[in-house]
């Protein structure tokens, strides 16, 4: 966030984490937003065999999920009070097996435009910052609250 | 898949089926897997409130899970009978809210490698193939079935 | 493009040459733009040993420039008069070593928002269609022509 | 790279250094390998009018062909003497137009698996770490060098 302070305006604070509290999946998930400043946001989430692959590991799509509101909350960080965030596009590559009780997701903001903001992000297995198991480059997109709706 | 017939063996089809039984979140989603023929795959999911995000759509990470699982079951189609198949990485565009109570996600194989898979699929709104809401580019990976882990 | 007549607009058409022609990149790789629908774009180059990787094949670079200009002209086509193109990101998986005489990059869209505009594309080698070397998923952003900066 | 020496072997920069020299397109663009060491690699290109796009930046396919090479060569570090390089995949946020004489482009290991290694890069104008015009995200795969084939 090229050298900018990382202190959050309260009403910032307030207002991604109304929204965090509206995304009935990460409710679902019993995932909450660990800390939120400037420009990134990391979001906890614990393991549950509700939401396993095939080898009972975390699901890649709920790894995916979790990360891509990560930098979602962390792209709204940087938006007008009156803007809304939206996910344009997101790229992953899940590295390891999400294997472990609890996975952090670490959104980060690369490139704050007007409309769009480039986003990096990874997930941690057990708060461990060296055991990364996702890697994602994300594009996300300002819009007007009330619509809701790119264009 | 360059010509080949789609007719499915039925061994890889009782794999595909019986591996898709064990992903639990596909269970919890109440996701089916619809179709299946060589290099294909049709998993079709409800809309469910408990998977939601900020504006009341279904979230971009449900609608990536599906999608991931449909590309992966598709490759699956290709591989040898002792593989099994895990995600390398994906990418999503999600072109629209996920509005509508019924979503299929299509994954189908642009090349089948003996290691890797490319694949593209898109997601429907209520069967509606001219509703797109989301398309996928994907790789995926055969590894043996034991381990269960890329490296 | 979602049932509209493929006919392109004449003065569409001389835009999208125009804009070509400036790309000095695409007149040193000998491309050219092969054929111009609405919603689609082909661009034609030859193989050229001044732009090989390290196996002599052309470059994955080179690949990638070819279809990621075919996708945004592809955008262009569906864009007010008034606008230009600029790439916002791209993601491209490499199938086949680029391995002939001349290449085909087919750009296509997918969804046109006013905005930003999702594509897809594929290179094919020697003119076969069956001979995918590489396919593409690419966001294009709508700009003012005159700024030529995105934000 | 998880806490590994970064110190190079001779013979693994003799390889990365003698495979750079072969790929023509590199120099062609005029491009030289400034920095290599275990799961990094740094690449840079002088602006040449001959490679620009439509509004007389350098093109975005060509900003994406070194971030690729340095993700390549990044790679390599890491692999076997016998080892060579191919990507498999690649993603790319152009944030900036490629303003500027001078570009730099940042490779890096993420993960270094035994067939997928998983690499993050980005490009800065005239060596301004500050100045990021592209951030990528890759897939590279090692291969025996006699094929330089991936499957």
């Amino acid at each position: 966030m090229e050298g900018r302070s990382t202190m959050l305006d309260s009403r910032v604070r307030e207002r991604c984490c109304s929204s965090f509290s509206k995304q009935a999946f990460m409710t679902t998930l019993d995932a909450r937003l660990l800390s939120l400043e400037l420009g990134s946001a990391v979001i906890e989430v614990p393991f549950n065999d509700k939401f396993t692959q095939q080898h009972g590991f975390l699901h890649g799509g709920v790894v995916t999920s979790v990360l891509d509101s990560a930098c979602g909350y962390a792209a709204l960080t940087t938006m007008e009070l009156d803007s809304g965030v939206l996910t344009v596009e997101l790229k992953i590559n899940l590295i390891k097996p999400a294997a472990g009780s609890l996975f952090q997701a670490h959104g980060k903001v690369v490139r704050a435009g007007r409309t769009l903001i480039v986003c990096t992000g990874e997930v941690c297995a057990e708060g461990d910052e060296r055991n990364v198991i996702a890697v994602m480059q994300a594009t996300m997109m300002a819009v007007r609250e009330r619509a809701g709706i790119k264009d």
